[in-house]
């Protein structure tokens, strides 16, 4: 099969174009009209096969996490969604596996509303390198140095179900426990109608890829303050309790990675407008500390907690 | 060395920033203003290690072709280079690689006056997928589909010599003519200055990456036409002909890869303009043919031309 073909075949998908996609596939570049008062916002990720995944992973998970964990970048900041490009390394053209992947992806790209306006196919081991491409009102960008002293610290959904996952490696014989842990870790779903509304309240926001203390630390230090963290505040599915205990819960919740859900800061005369925006998205949103001056407190019940869990230690990075 | 100081130390470098480049790296997203009355041109390439470049490639011309065959994708739009992110998978952490690799990114980042604004680094065999941001005059694009019935195909500087030089594997004992072409393969020099002014002339324009054959055919099938080319009329380095004969020569010329010089038609009544132009950005063009009604024409000396080269096949493709 020569390449046109395999992008014919497999990522010239139908698709609802947004008018400010002006040329996607097929040139030497794509092309986006950025409406007037707003500005372009940008992320690139990479996932690699025996990194990010396992080397036998679903076809269709694959496709749907990849762009739902760079799409949660732009909701980190209060970005509305437009276009992606797709790099994409195989090692061989498999149909069956391309077909799967490829409905999944115009599949997640319609429920996100973005639109694949281009990309690079190449033979080589497995990895996807996707850029996201979103826009918002100009000025408006949640960033992660703008926590102010005394803010309240929120997340949305639930932690620590995807560390727990990791574990599972026999996926025939799951209980609906570990099937439940397991979604979390393969079709993480990010809070994509919440974010839109998070520069009416938020101060900072980050997403949650590397655990709950080392993104909330990106925002301490950019914002030169501190947090306090309430850990029996911090939501948990019933599942991971159930597999885990409480205690070790509690530890994936704080030091796990791979959960793609929101931490944000806001004033707390926000608390009922903010409970209000959740409700209207149907989204779970936990307030669980607030900002201080500096360092972390990681207190339980009033008293300091140990941290046993290692934080997700990879090797990637966002610039 | 923890992935931050990875960033810090290698890819956070000093950078004249664009006034369009609102935030660079250290946020979830980088944010761009694209100014009044422009549009956003975008592009992604990925280079994979045995794949588009050998194993044992210098970090420094790594960074260079990576970059540059990137800008080479915005340049054939006609449009001006902005910002790129970098998303690098690396087996493992060489101080003295990385060091030379980013020294010679900075460089060649300034050389196309384009910014580093983010990106990611991963664990795994070495890649690199580049996304770059341009902007052009809103509805200024040169695409491929606009060439007209008539119109003088040209080329930038000369062809083939890349092609010859990837059989060059001794690298430590290299003739001088032999070390022209393989500095042909390694630093591509894009027409940088000249491809600015491509939307005063240009009816279409594409960038050569998989040989003029295959790259002037998309021209052909998105504007519906077909091209007759003067095969004594390509531009050769003269150290290919010492090194290959003008026959094979040509063959590199018409179905050889990697040449990043840009492909182009205009009308006949732009030759004058198209010289000035080309003199005054210091940029060799040739005048190689013309846009017929149907089909390849491939034509010495007024006789058709046997193609007796492979076009370049790998199993990368635009999409």
């Amino acid at each position: 099969m020569a390449e046109f073909n395999l992008i014919q075949n497999y990522f010239n998908f139908e698709q609802d174009l947004s008018k400010s996609v002006v040329k996607a596939i097929g040139d030497d570049c794509a092309i986006l009209d950025i409406p007037k008062g707003r500005q372009l916002v940008t992320s690139t990720d990479t996932l690699i096969s025996g990194v990010h995944f396992f080397d036998n992973i679903d076809p269709a998970d694959l496709a749907y996490k990849a762009l739902a964990v760079n799409v949660s970048d732009l909701l980190a900041m209060g970005a509305k969604p437009l276009a992606f490009t797709l790099a994409i390394s195989l090692p061989g053209i498999n149909a069956s596996w391309l077909e799967a992947f490829s409905q999944s992806l115009q599949q997640a790209a319609q429920n996100f509303s973005i639109n694949l306006i281009g990309g690079d196919t190449t033979q080589g081991s497995l990895s996807i390198t996707i850029t996201v491409y979103g826009t918002l009102k100009k000025g408006k960008a949640v960033l992660r140095n703008g926590a102010q002293l005394g803010d309240d610290i929120w997340v949305t959904s639930t932690l620590g179900s995807a560390r727990s996952a990791l574990k599972l490696h026999n996926k025939d014989s799951l209980s609906d426990e570990q099937k439940l842990l397991w979604q979390k870790l393969i079709r993480p779903q990010i809070p994509f109608k919440f974010a839109k509304r998070l520069n009416k309240f938020a101060t900072a926001a980050i997403d949650l890829s590397d655990g709950l203390l080392a993104d909330l630390g990106h925002i301490m230090v950019q914002s030169q303050l501190g947090a306090r963290l309430m850990v029996e505040t911090l939501p948990l599915e019933e599942a991971l309790i159930e597999q885990e205990g409480i205690g070790q819960a509690r530890q994936y919740a704080l030091a796990g990675g791979d959960d793609y859900q929101l931490c944000f800061t806001a004033h707390k005369k926000y608390r009922k407008k903010i409970l209000y925006h959740a409700e209207k998205t149907q989204t779970q949103v936990t307030r669980i500390g607030k900002i201080i001056e500096q360092g972390y407190q990681v207190l339980l019940n009033g008293e300091p907690l140990a941290i046993t869990e290692n934080s997700w230690q990879h090797f990637q990075a966002n610039l």
